[in-house]
């Protein structure tokens, strides 16, 4: 299981998931890029990824499919705004290719990795909202339970690479 | 006077001018990009501009503050996500700094320049908006008349360079 740790959000609309995770950051940069380990990890299960595409590069679009137990499929669209390789990882859904606006801004993802010794690394996932009332609805959709899962996930696929 | 062609929106939101100006796209890529020379065209006379300050790279902030005749104060937070020197520029207000939402994300803006042959420039500035009634609300803001006389003192401007 990773580790929890306090790292208090930044700015007014952002909710920020913080871990220790056991795997070196090399690993989860993979994980993070590469559409076929990305599809083991990353809704919490049992919702599946049906699809993945990504041009990992600023500008490129990506398209995660995801699949709730019943079959019902849910296209999320967006684009990268930043890659630095093992480093960090800017995405957002206010467009859905480069620049093509999308159906409605809702957030923009900001990930760092830092190494935080003993081939762990310090993993801050950080979701940045337009206004409070997106930020509420993500809280509530489940953000903290949801993309903690999703990290323990990470940190086991991790350990298999 | 900049010469009026015709070229249709791409996308649904979307306003678009587009000019051939007779000036090369170098002296038309500085006059967006150099701060001086941005501000003695950039809004339509009798308007001003009291500050700019660019960081023109992807990513980079920006910001432009137009003061109206009466001397009120209009500060414009925005980001530049693409630059290629000579040939492209896509900015927008959806973030105030790399990545900081703004209040809003009203548009994004994607100017290309194109050699038009005998020292003039294709140029095209396309607004994308993410719904429609901001695509009215600019353009009933005036988008039309003031890009357009904008494109005319940019031309001006670039004959000086």
């Amino acid at each position: 299981m990773s580790t929890t740790i306090d790292v208090a959000p930044e700015l007014e609309n952002e909710l920020v998931l913080a871990r220790i995770i056991d795997a070196p950051r090399e690993k989860i940069f993979r994980a993070w890029t590469d559409p076929e380990i990305l599809k083991q990890w990353f809704v919490p299960k049992p919702w599946t990824i049906s699809k993945v595409e990504m041009d990992v590069r600023p500008g490129g679009s990506s398209l995660i499919v995801m699949r709730d137990p019943d079959g019902n499929e849910y296209p999320n669209p967006g684009i990268f705004l930043e890659v630095v390789e093992n480093e960090r990882i800017v995405t957002t859904d206010a467009f859905t290719g480069a620049w093509t606006p999308s159906q409605k801004p809702f957030m923009t993802m900001i990930l760092t990795l830092e190494d935080a010794g003993k081939g762990r690394t310090r993993y801050i996932a950080r979701a940045l909202h337009w206004n409070a009332e997106d930020r509420e609805a993500h809280e509530k959709m489940g953000f903290h339970e949801g993309w903690g899962q999703c990290a323990d996930q990470l940190e086991e696929i991790a350990a298999t690479l």
